[in-house]
């Protein structure tokens, strides 16, 4: 019959509102929600533990579509595995990751599929899936696309730049592949030829040293170009795409213009698209290192178009891409702007930062953080209603959020093994106190607890 | 302590997504939502009633935000009064209307409030909110605003055409005011001079007599260009508005525009700019007078336009702009097109149609549904959290709907007065069975029972 | 026979490039244009005056299609009358203006374009047309419009500002009459209730006495607002229309969309438009006054949208607007800003600052040049080919401009009689030396010559 | 000092209009144009010959910026070399051709071009141009680059598609060099691995044997898709770039976009895309191979679209893309429609087509006819104002067409080597009476006279 829990006192956010109420919790699952005056019958359930959240915040449980964690690349691996990066994950509200598992060149998807779950075997800190980045595509591939959706695998990811790169002809095969068999893709897009072309002119030009120079060869429209090409492509396999880490203003015509079509798009971006800006890469010496990452950041015009996308219901998600690497790893780089490891901390930050940036600073609703961060991941990726919603029947995933505590990020109390915060310094109002994981404290204050609990989601199809 | 009752089985139906859950009610209130594997305690809540509800989807009760009841017009008043009116609503699944309340020209807001719950003073079968509209703007008023406020009427029309049109530095006053209170403002937009224009041509044609006159003399491009003229005059203001029954492409494409300029706009359409087209004025005889509206019925494409923008999220409400005038009153402008009484009956089908045309159609899903009659009315017009989601605290007005049963509609089975039924003969899929106002039934199969439980609703700020 | 001239030497420019001819003037028209090696036959004509122009640029006479003239408003009257108007306009090389007559209540088009005529009575510099303003719509004006085709006035104007201003029925039923008898209007675009809204708010904020009122009382949304309504009346009426001293990207923007529907919709700027901006408000003092007209200056941003417009094609025209008022006169409006008489001077350097900021600054070249000034109001307003172009059959209506002279705008030089001149201090690269009007001398290193040749242009359709 | 004709009598056409002037010619140039009144002068010039022309229209030669004469390829060559192109040319009014030569792989752009300089050795009826298309990119072509510029080959295309394409990187390096040497890029944009992938799939489906394969696989988003992705990179080079045979109106859209940020694009179109629709592929048998092209005949509403597009200047030139096989070639696709050669003739209809189709019908002007056909082909491809224009100094190519004349498109008249006419029985409005080519008669009623007088044409920078 399971544990039996009552979370009571606080107001429950979905993606419509806030309501007070309380949380009866049975074992793993949300049992009922009852209403605060319910008195009589709440006795009733016997709760043998009742924790009292009055004055605050009750969100379903955080999850992060976007994240690398023990990614092997630019000669190295990310400084965060399975273990750390969840551990993060969950301590900053995060209850489910979806990593990207790859399928290298030469093989199959299972392999891939088999390879990424390995990196979990040793016990990971919050729930997981896995979507898989096809690279290698060919016939025996496309008939594993079924097998992928039967394995709890549906949704998929394509690259347009990096040597994980595919051509227009093979995603228009995916897109119409994938459509068939009803999963979904997304997409980084990045014009490759592009960037290739402006690389070897910074090259020639001298700056080779320079970390600016990475921000100079990954132009906006570079970005906007390959959204234009995958949309193209989408419209005619009639098939939904994602367009992961949407970064600038032009992007988002491109996204516009096909709605307007009729196409169907979403849109995902980052905490750091929408906190941060190029100026950072213009700093004195390899400090703006810490933010190499692709796309790079934009301008400060761009954070803004993006928060009003987010408020106007354009960005259906806010993802991390958390990839991180430490400071000695980005050296790599020193003295090649294009060996410098590309990727950023960010799945411990991210729901402490909306909230703040977002909420507290009303850019956007309380009820637009639930459903950007946990409902829209948990329909677009197949995780609904088990996750990404406060409702009986329910993963009990649970965060309680002070909307009225403040702090401040640094590394001193980072949880990740990356040794900068790239938020460091930053203030924080509201802050997340304590995270249930089906039913179960897994982090307070910061802090995760020491039960690797995580388990893998076979996921369904998206209902968003 | 109120009358307890439990209604089991059925699939609970919110903005994201569809889960089964138990609903208790004890009296007016929804007391708790419980997972339908929570045997035991369900037993201890010792409901005195148990309503098995197996297979059938479980909605908020459906809130129309646009009718017109006991309206004076046109030399006439509609058939439909608050009793007849709020009647058809409840058979219909809606359990709160807000109707247009006018200011006449010489009198206060308040003397217009009055007047209008007085309307309603003989009871009414589904629960009131009422929109003021201004038609005499003037220093009084002004100061008035802030007292429909405190009333619970935050919510007010302008008109851009007929004898209640206000013109456009009265429109920006009025907006700038209402943006002072925290209200929000509603518009009809159509170019009144252009339409004057055309009409006075078409007299002159000698086309005085045609039911034709009447959409040919109120062209999309009218419509547009008022919504336009409204979206420039807000971002002045910098206020939000509705347009209320949005009709066509061309004036979704200015919502666009000022959307993208980074205004907030929100549209509202009807089922009628959703399923019918301008051919029905083309009918022999007078039979198009059924179907005269304002803005009028467009074309076919428009409708598909209309449906893709309640699906990508363009349009946040469908209501009914219910306005019922018999065949014998539209006989009134047989002889000149510009006296038929503009108007249709709607509040009544307004769920099945949108459920059938809709959900069982493949055209929206069943969040989506939810979402556009029940809970963005219950937000955008200050309603949430007590109407609009089924949820612990909220009213339990709730709509029972059998997604395999069908029927047909008819004049033979219509509750309202009307003598003619706009979609007679339209196979119905998915059926309403049960309507429970506050936590009583109040309707069944089509049918109201003879309960006035109506209340006034004193509405609070727009929350979406 | 008439008097035979020969301009030898120079480049003739027309709206495709420049070449070099020779051009024989017979009396007042252009009998010829010779290649420069045609040595032999040049002889023959047995010129009796050869200008040697080697090294210059030759445009043919420039037409300002915006001129107010003896324009009694604000309780004044300009400054320039047309004598004092063409002398300025013919000493800059505009040897055409095409003044607005007005249509004042209560009069026909007939009067108000006799009481024109008589302004124009003791003689003028260069030739003018005259548009009708229409500001009493009725049926014997419906009437006169084909009258006054047949008298050469083929061109009309509208205002949505001003008393002078119709209402949007007026203007659809001008629009309608004017395209039965092949005129084209004109109109003046700004939101009349919206500015009028402001300005009240403007005086209660106790900003009555501040220049910079007049620009945040006319915002640019205020333009783009009448801009979008003007269109889609002429979208309804399927006529083209002229958006007069378009000043804005916002406006730009709602050209385009009724272009990309299908609408003809012409555009003209002003060169106040695209060289000075708000910042002049700003100025101490009532220095700013000098600024004020109406649509008001906008941003730099707007100045280089508009550059580029032209450059692009997307306006066809550039005209002055001219409207002079002394500093005295504009001291009205000390104590209240919206008794400011609103205009400038501009008639006499139109020429010199498009050719010096546009063409010697890269900006546009000498052929978009000759396109804007010359060729396209020629086209435009139907005096083409007989003005506008420089060839055999044309008047000699000729332009010599050294590209490498320099002078400075100033005062000091100055030929209106306007007391300040707006542009002062402006270095000038590009001076215009020679004016020929029908086939003589009419003005000379920026001084007019004391004759009054200018007659009444009869005009035709528009053929652009 | 050479031979003297007068052409007298007639309307000479220019971009801004029509006007009366006879015009003198000496030798192979314009000498003079004199107005009609000019009795007495043009006595004096002693014509050796008189031709007079009353009632008829006189344009300047037109020019055919995109021609492919004896190219090899699919297999095969086209039926046309450059005598007979150049004959077929020049019946229809074509002066001035420019071909696309091609430096095939492994060549340098200098063997490419003297290639093509042999393939008009036997000597071509009318004058001719070479482009050079470059598929070859490498550091010895950057150099070359320049060398063109100086020999009079100042236009490059690449091709987004074919063996001849080159990916985005060398796109944008291409766009980059050629900026610096101040040429110019021309650009087939298809999608390549797009088209690749229907391909497979049409093959796959068992579709490889029919001819309306063809267009289904290239559709009109491939191309939208090509044009967006050619614009951002000509955005980031900061190049101007134009897009040969645009079709359609997405194509369009993207084209306004890049417009719209600020780019300079041109855009050229041909008369099949403005007269012919999709449909030809449906007929039965292999009759819908005739019009096989690439990019495909698109839908009747893009036809539309385009003759607005040219009447509002938003496509700069028509052009013919002539690429001629016999019905006999195409059928080497009969059982696989990717092997059907794609081209059609078109060399010698388009004037009279245009003029017939767009003036006689009243889409365009004859200025606008005039400005598609000659003197924006001369601006933009470097040959201004020696062509393109009649003016004094310029060559004397002369096209006088009689407007009332009436003729029937036909494969009996037909002189191109082709054994279809595309346009067969097509009523023709507006006949070409005789052609000059520099001074001398080269063309008269449709038959090119036995004078291969045509030379190379050494072209400079463009000035549009």
């Amino acid at each position: 019959m399971g544990n039996i829990k009552l979370i009571r006192g606080g107001s429950v956010v979905s993606s419509s509102g806030c309501s007070r109420a309380d949380i009866l919790i049975r074992g793993e699952k949300i049992a009922a929600l009852l209403s605060p005056e319910e008195e009589l019958s709440k006795k009733e359930f016997e709760a043998e533990e009742i924790i009292d959240v009055s004055g605050k915040l009750i969100f379903p449980g955080f999850i992060d579509p976007h994240t690398h964690f023990d990614l092997h690349v630019a000669g190295t691996v990310t400084i965060d595995d399975f273990a750390s990066g969840t551990r993060a994950a969950i301590a900053g509200g995060t209850t489910t990751i979806i990593d990207f598992g790859t399928q290298y060149k030469g093989e199959t998807l299972k392999e891939g599929l088999d390879n990424w779950k390995q990196k979990a075997a040793d016990g990971v800190y919050c729930d997981y899936g896995i979507h898989m980045s096809i690279t290698d595509w060919n016939e025996n591939v496309r008939q594993e696309c079924q097998d992928m959706m039967d394995e709890g695998v549906p949704t998929f990811k394509i690259y347009m730049t990096y040597d994980t790169q595919v051509d227009d002809k093979t995603i228009l095969e995916i897109l119409k592949r994938l459509k068939e068999v009803g999963g979904i893709t997304g997409c980084h897009c990045e014009n490759s030829g592009l960037i290739e072309a402006l690389r070897d002119e910074a090259v020639r030009n001298g700056d080779i040293a320079k970390v600016s120079s990475h921000y100079k060869t990954r132009p906006a429209a570079a970005e906007a170009e390959a959204i234009s090409r995958l949309l193209r492509l989408s419209q005619i396999a009639d098939a939904p795409v994602i367009d992961v880490h949407l970064t600038n203003e032009e992007g988002l015509k491109e996204i516009r213009a096909a709605r307007a079509r009729g196409q169907k798009v979403y849109a995902e971006t980052c905490p750091q698209y929408l906190l941060m800006d190029d100026s950072l890469y213009e700093q004195e010496g390899f400090e703006g290192a810490k933010y190499v990452i692709a796309p790079p950041l934009r301008t400060k015009r761009d954070n803004e178009v993006l928060w009003k996308a987010i408020a106007d219901g354009e960005i259906q998600t806010v993802a991390t891409d958390h990839c991180s690497f430490t400071y000695e790893q980005k050296r790599l780089g020193e003295a090649d702007f294009r060996k410098i490891p590309g990727g950023m901390p960010g799945v411990e930050t991210r729901g402490e930062l909306m909230y703040s940036e977002g909420v507290a600073k009303g850019r956007i609703g309380v009820e637009k953080l639930c459903e950007v961060l946990s409902e829209n991941p948990a329909r677009l990726y197949g995780l609904y209603p088990q996750k990404g919603v406060i409702a009986p029947g329910a993963d009990a995933d649970i965060v309680i959020l002070d909307p009225k505590a403040h702090k401040t990020l640094s590394i001193q109390s980072q949880v990740s093994n990356c040794d900068y915060c790239p938020f460091e310094g930053r203030e924080i109002e509201g802050v997340i106190e304590k995270v249930f994981l089906r039913g179960e404290l897994a982090a307070e204050n910061g802090r995760a607890l020491e039960k690797r609990r995580g388990v893998f989601l076979k996921r369904g199809r998206s209902t968003l």
